[in-house]
């Protein structure tokens, strides 16, 4: 795996955690998008080679807002960047790891996208993410 | 702040963690360190740029011990990599962060680090980090 690709956050308010982050990281966000699919509006910030998303629940029944109705806000998953999705599934299954879609999917940030187990990885939500490239 | 230097994840046992992360990342772990003072052993694995820190407790008082009493095995804080971490704790506090030690202190890895109290970042545990340079 190439980097942290980003951290993702669920917060509450998007507006007022895109204002904290704002200060915190001492830049706004450079991208807004809403993942209808994922039931999630998000917030890209940079930090250096990485980013940090903030995700806020745009549907009751999405894993953001039943992340935050059981955990709180906090860090909901941490993201390493592949060059090839489908090889690292591949290579992630044989070594045992339980990967939650069978194929990628289509995730915010023009990313394919898919989820390891946290049972299997110390409690940690691991996406890995490849940027789409243009045909 | 420069980019995302490490992710600490609290883990149970660290020598089960440790194949865990190694089988996940594709490496072993270039450093492990124990840090007395806060009653943790660590170690640490190359992402690109990035660093995961596994943290496991030798003292049943430490915050670790106490994050894994309360939350279970997951991650534990983010840290960014500053150039200068006294002007980024005054930065902060001027916008209103509570920095939660006065002074910076050693940590893991050759860092001077500082955190930041989670309830004024959305539940997130922010670490400030500085490499300790030699005179």
């Amino acid at each position: 795996m190439d980097k942290i690709e980003h951290i993702g956050i669920a917060v509450r308010d998007l507006g007022e955690s895109n204002s904290l982050f704002t200060k915190l990281l001492g830049a706004g966000p450079y991208k807004m998008e809403e993942v209808a699919s994922e039931g999630v509006r998000t917030s890209f910030f940079k930090s250096g080679p990485n980013k940090v998303e903030l995700l806020e629940a745009t549907d009751p029944d999405s894993p953001i807002a039943k992340f935050l109705e059981k955990k709180g806000e906090g860090i909901h998953h941490i993201a390493f960047a592949v060059d090839d999705i489908g090889a690292e599934i591949q290579r992630l299954r044989k070594e045992g790891f339980k990967v939650l879609n069978e194929t990628p999917k289509k995730g915010a940030d023009n990313k394919l996208v898919a989820f390891l187990h946290p049972k299997g990885t110390n409690g940690v939500l691991v996406e890995l993410c490849q940027e789409i490239k243009e045909e």
